[in-house]
């Protein structure tokens, strides 16, 4: 199989987990182009991982690079101009959720993939590609669970990581923009049924600096779908324990709960505090395999020319769930959500 | 200590468990007397319990047996005017849940409890009783998880026992009146605060019986509470792995989960089906030990003469909250919870 | 039914439990006298329990009071006198483990059962009437694991109650003696098979007062069965976080694993420790319900003439294994045992 | 960094998974060679992982191929001569265990790295690579557990690959032979100190082909350590439910038990069979990222010229320590270690 070049843009936290990933992890792949609007990034690049061709100019590396395909890893409000931008450079394209911070944005990124059909789109919820998710969903259509009508989530960040969530707050879109969106498209693929109908909450009892930027630390959220089937989203910021991301599916024949401890390993200690498990600490931490297993899949669907399981609309959906479950946050009021 | 002499009124199935508990199980209590329009539940009691004084007419009880206390374990609609009566009759009362089936029951056994401040009345919330239910209060008091500021509660009957609530479903008031109560009142003891508002939902995939009595065999409801907490209930009728009590309380510092797991027992299978532990098939089983606990904390509220931690108005409140909140799931709007 | 009569004897730590069981938690059975060698166990059982008829003297109950049946909760050494006379009085006898404290004195008892055949004899391995415990066995004869060949044992005390094992360490008979007989008990029962060949070990690391008695904090012993099955005991008295009975029996079709983690109750604690339970502090607390459940047997076997499942030859056998494990620990030799 | 350039030797199970490793996922590794006399594993080598030097001679690629490096994941056998020629050529060596199938063997290794002290040799026992047992020995070194002074460790094969294990019994050299290398490996490690005495047995309820071949489907041993601490090692190959690689560490101030349930993955189902999870198929499922985290320490120790934590001798006497276990088995009699 021929290798797929990559240029990559942006190279933060998880821009670096994907260049190493690509550069180093994934058969098929290399790393040959890399772009930053962040000096020591860009250092990163060429250092770390001997990339030679580096750019402060997305649209320099679109042109010049020799690149078969471009990982989007930057800001939110970047993502959706550099995917059309990428793919009408003739570049395949993965994306880093969410797809955009506004629905026209997602408009845009939407036309641009209608207009290349023969190019690869794909947008990383990664959750999807862990390897217990991934499960999960197999024994789903396998019937294991017969009709799955009920999605409840709950997505926690550390409270080791509360200051920098405080710090963001006030342009991260709220707790519902900002934490919600892998959690909505889950419920979505799980229940193969979009919610036309949200109810949402928040509370701040630790840290009141969420509420002057009209944030909370925690926010949940009620849906009710288009086929009957309901939803409950429970997101927040202060875990003592660590990062915790846990989904439940409900069917009318059993029940499939993801990660009710979110372990950082299959130790067990007994001391004094009793019998526990140390918590994963981070995303990064926990999705690690996943990370690696959706640019594989990314590499495969550009290799095998086959699309992807999630595709562009499914971001603009995520991205209309979270703004109706954010207004109705901040309304107090039940929201229909139209698509 | 003096034995507190009781007579039961009600000697169906949970009512069975009552007495026996009462005649052989509780330190300082005895069943000398019992009452039942149910000839066979009177044959129970003198047969197999040996109490010689039975009567089919509940005043007839009151005036007649040499009873201090009465535990009323009837159709929950009989509940409050056989309370009023018992307390008027000078007796101390153990009442099953509900207090009542409507506000105004509840308001006659308020009325009934302020006439009578020296007599005990106990309302059977039996789960505060659970040593884990116990167990997570203390923790809660202790100061272990901070500020209690969600819970999330749920509740499933087992698919073995469908048909009868299939049967029941039309009389039953639904889903929300028939199972949350017990949710609502753990809802509210655990953020020491009253939801002011819900929302509520239902769907049917399994048992479309449930539908032609406008009930639903799965229900969901998201409460915000006076003080800024929340909570989500999930109640059902269909677990295909046994009785589901499951509740988890998330505080400033630490959450509380208990039962995730419905155990039997402490025992693990290692077999072809994985690794698993078999479930509670019933109530009865789930919280045998917390009837023996509650009554035997009733008979210790009468020996020394001390209030029970539930009160009449916690009764009232439930009630009133399992109506908003049935409400709120038949005209699928927002309700506001007045008091 | 006719309630059975009993007398007590010894109303240390566990004669208390029992005490109580017999006086208000078991139905048909009432406790008419006690008796004990220590004044205010006396007291306790007359101010707390209300027995009118309290005894310094054994033989003086047996000889005066109006009793059906003896529990013999005393001093091990004390057990199978006590017994005999017990039994020639006429009286049912319910004894504590260990049947006895010598292979000489276990004869005594044999031969008085023997001679009294229409008496029930009752030993109390009251792990068997642990629910979790019975279930395994109801598993294991419904054929769920095949054949059972290996049993896993593991009995640890907590390390909050070492300074007694200390004190007593030097009388105790050393840590096979003082601990496994529950194990070998239990690995008897499971396999169906007695073990004919026994090497064990000890070590010490945290108490050297230990070795001073030429005992040892932690003992284990592995043992070859008469029908090739296998087993492995470990016994200690240091669990830092409580009081461990685990017990894995290993079958050709499946394992079951009874109490992996020895949870106090089924709550979850999430928090800077990780996902945690608590764990029950002591063999009071893990088996109060096998001690209830044991007598409630040991009742209906004497109402119904029933023979009790555990008889006084398994009482002989699992006090020969012990010392035969003793023996082994003791010489660093592979010892057979002899029946 | 300069890459490291791999020849490899062996590609059968294992074999392939670490040429895909060296090929893809390890950062500077590359691999430039593959020896094998099968040939359809060298034109894997060549067709699927782009190895252009392929050689059915192991010498041939000593002398020839462009490496730094040599992986020998051949017959056990085949080994210790492998590694002393690779060394001997110059070339950095990685090792599956075992080290050798005879004590013999074993002594021209551990000359052969004398000889080289500036070469790295590193012995692949992965598990203590697997993250879950590297988490534990870090606890250890940090004095989590206080001092380790017991491991009881488990490793059992599933019976669904039960009929290759029969039909290699009469090579194999035994159950403990076969497969407590690992457990023998564990067991040293986390104690810090070499067993001196061991008493084993076997037995075989389910097949029994294995007792013809003078072998068990199941074995078990009790080790004394020379700094008085203790193991047991149970082994097995008809586990119903999956591959089952189970340890624990005894401390005196904690235990440490790491994959009491060998889960699949993080789902927990919830039928009609219970509470469940799905486990592990096989060895390659559960140490996939041990087996590529101990090939990265290898590349980095040469890149750093570290010497690994195992050594040569580490490979020698967890071989001598299993024929004194094997011994103990067939003899049926208490063997001492001498090293």
């Amino acid at each position: 199989m021929k290798k797929i070049k990559f240029g990559i843009a942006g190279l933060g936290r998880l821009g670096k987990v994907h260049a190493q990933n690509i550069a180093s992890k994934i058969e098929n792949a290399e790393l040959t182009a890399a772009c930053s609007i962040v000096a020591n990034e860009l250092d990163f690049a060429r250092d770390k991982l001997g990339v030679k061709n580096v750019y402060s100019d997305y649209k320099e590396m679109l042109s010049k690079a020799d690149i078969d395909a471009v990982a989007i890893i930057t800001t939110s409000s970047e993502h959706c101009w550099q995917i059309a931008a990428a793919l009408d450079a003739g570049k395949h394209v993965f994306s880093d959720k969410p797809l955009g911070t506004t629905i026209d944005e997602c408009r845009l990124a939407e036309e641009a993939v209608l207009r290349h059909p023969d190019l690869i789109f794909f947008l990383g919820f990664m959750r999807r590609f862990d390897p217990s998710y991934t499960y999960a969903m197999d024994q789903i259509k396998a019937g294991k669970i017969g009709k799955p009508y009920m999605v409840k989530a709950t997505g926690i960040d550390p409270e080791a990581l509360v200051q920098s969530a405080i710090k963001f707050s006030p342009t991260s879109g709220g707790i519902f923009i900002d934490m919600a969106i892998h959690d909505i498209d889950l419920m979505r693929w799980f229940l193969g049924s979009d919610p036309i109908e949200v109810y949402a909450g928040g509370s701040t009892f630790k840290h009141p600096e969420f509420k002057k930027s009209n944030d909370d630390e925690t926010g949940i959220a009620m849906y009710k779908c288009a086929n009957g089937s309901m939803g409950f989203i429970h997101v927040g910021r202060t875990a003592s324990y660590g990062y915790h991301v846990e989904t439940e599916v409900i069917g009318t024949e059993g029940t499939l709960r993801i990660s009710p401890v979110p372990e950082k390993n299959l130790c067990f200690i007994y001391d004094q505090y009793g019998v526990r498990q140390e918590c994963v600490g981070s995303f990064p931490e926990r999705f690690a395999e996943a990370y690696l297993l959706e640019m594989e899949n990314f590499v495969n669907c550009i290799q095998k020319n086959k699309k992807p399981d999630v595709n562009v609309y499914d971001g603009t959906k995520s991205t209309q769930i979270a703004f109706a479950t954010a207004e109705s946050y901040k309304k107090n009021s039940l929201i229909s959500i139209k698509y």
